[in-house]
């Protein structure tokens, strides 16, 4: 289906729930509140699932579209879910309508919208919405600004493309408040974290002359500074900043004993490869693991297995 | 004059020299050595004025450029430079030409292409470019898009706007190459850079719950970390990632017994008035000065001008 059939199909329900997927992040819950929004301004009724695991950055964006208690929905929507392991328990199966960007979606709802080329689903809802009406509001706007940023890593990971930046463009032309969004999502963090951070760079290890850099965080250093699971967001970026990093490691420490591992690399190692050998996945570059030990016995293990993985 | 006549008359000119400013920043020296680039293509001889002050980051970008000793040259055009005292010492009254895009410019050169309403000196010099010749060269597109990203701290600066990601845009789609800016510039650090940026945020001190903050580098910090100045990159913003904090201090420790002091204030508070104090100025958001004394003395004596300043 292209876009303008897309936007007819939705139009054409009433009572519609918009999903966001689970540990939602800036693209899901920012993009699904745009469509929510413009679907209302098209004469829809339309809500978002309540979320309850979306965190507190996000919260004062999208909260006022969630479906009241006892919301009678007819026809639901999923935006920016890959695949069905991802919806919110219990909407298997139930899924109308997909709009993603993953080039890993299972096509597993009866309708869909996926745009692989796409670096993030905000560009999907972009296109879609201006199918609905003809113009984007300024809110919605600076949603889809959210969106497009945190999952482009404000135009610097390595998905950002021309097309992301024209649509960035595209959106303060529209009014996005990007001086706000950067405040929020990209500037301003808590004094508990800075104090983490500044714990996990004294603490940092490296081997192989700096190629494997490790940052370890453990729970007495979250106790220490203060900190929450709300001030982690991307610590496991922080490892890899140091300049002749190749592979960095990002060791969390859990209750109970074990070890949640972050472990991302260049293109000439596989990270997958070396969190399969704990029983995890991902990507080549990006992957994570769970480890059961002290962080200390965690890392010990991660050098021994790179050294096999990395010859 | 408009952009084409702008190409028009630089194609008119031979032998020439292209100046950037003192203490060269990613604007000035990359904007300048597309410009060059683009002149040699256009037939011209060209040569950057070989700045003793680039950085380590810049200098393999930039120093194919660099003019030979002796090289005699007809015509002096100066690339992102705002008044007379920011030229290299020495061509004070010799600028033919001046390519800028500060507010501030002063009007100094006989010609000139002032455009306020740009983000970056870079974008100033991109429709340049497209009048000297009908495409940008990948070379060129990298080098612009260095100038247009590390301007806007990579579009996070509130100069970023409508048009700057616009431009970006283009940039990628002549073939910048932008992961490799977004490596170099935003995301690599050394190892001395991490642990000076541990201590820094070991060492904050915050004011009025936290309204303002305060980081302080000392020489025995500096020397502890294993850092030099090419570790200090934009070591004033850091204090200011703080999430209360509405006026932010740094203060670095000098040879001889003096503190060089960065403040950054939201608009509420003028940065300018309170470094205007010791003798210093700026902007309101942004402004500098030197004070005589320990970093303790320097933020005592900071902290009652703040109290004076900000009621």
């Amino acid at each position: 289906m292209n876009y303008k059939q897309c936007a007819k199909t939705l139009l054409g329900h009433e009572n519609i729930l918009i999903l966001t997927h689970k540990n939602p992040d800036g693209d899901t819950m920012a993009s699904a509140a745009a469509l929510c929004s413009a679907l209302r301004r098209g004469g829809r009724t339309a809500c978002l699932y309540a979320n309850p695991q979306v965190n507190d950055k996000l919260r004062p964006f999208v909260e006022e579209f969630f479906a009241p208690a006892g919301y009678k929905y007819k026809y639901v929507v999923a935006v920016d879910i890959a695949t069905e392991g991802l919806l919110p328990k219990g909407y298997e199966g139930l899924v109308n309508f997909c709009i993603d960007h993953h080039p890993t979606n299972s096509h597993y709802a009866g309708a869909e919208l996926v745009r692989p080329e796409k670096s993030s689903c905000a560009e999907v809802v972009m296109e879609l919405i201006q199918n609905i009406n003809t113009e984007i509001s300024r809110e919605e706007a600076t949603l889809l600004y959210i969106g497009l940023s945190t999952d482009t890593g404000c135009f610097q990971y390595s998905n950002t493309n021309a097309a992301s930046l024209r649509a960035a463009s595209d959106l303060l032309r529209l009014g996005a408040d990007n001086a706000m969004v950067n405040l929020r999502f990209f500037r301003k963090v808590s004094r508990a974290r800075l104090m983490l951070e500044s714990m996990i760079y004294a603490g940092m290890d490296y081997y192989r002359d700096g190629r494997i850099s490790v940052a370890t965080v453990t729970l007495d250093m979250m106790e220490k500074a203060g900190a929450t699971e709300d001030d982690c967001d991307d610590l496991a970026g922080l490892a890899g900043r140091a300049e002749d990093s190749v592979v960095s490691i990002t060791i969390k420490e859990q209750e109970g004993g074990s070890c949640k591992i972050s472990v991302r690399s260049n293109p000439e190692v596989s990270s997958s490869d070396i969190c399969a050998v704990f029983g995890g996945g991902g990507h080549a570059m990006a992957a994570g693991c769970t480890i059961m030990g002290t962080p200390r016995m965690a890392k010990e293990l991660l050098i021994q297995v790179i050294d096999e993985v990395w010859k």
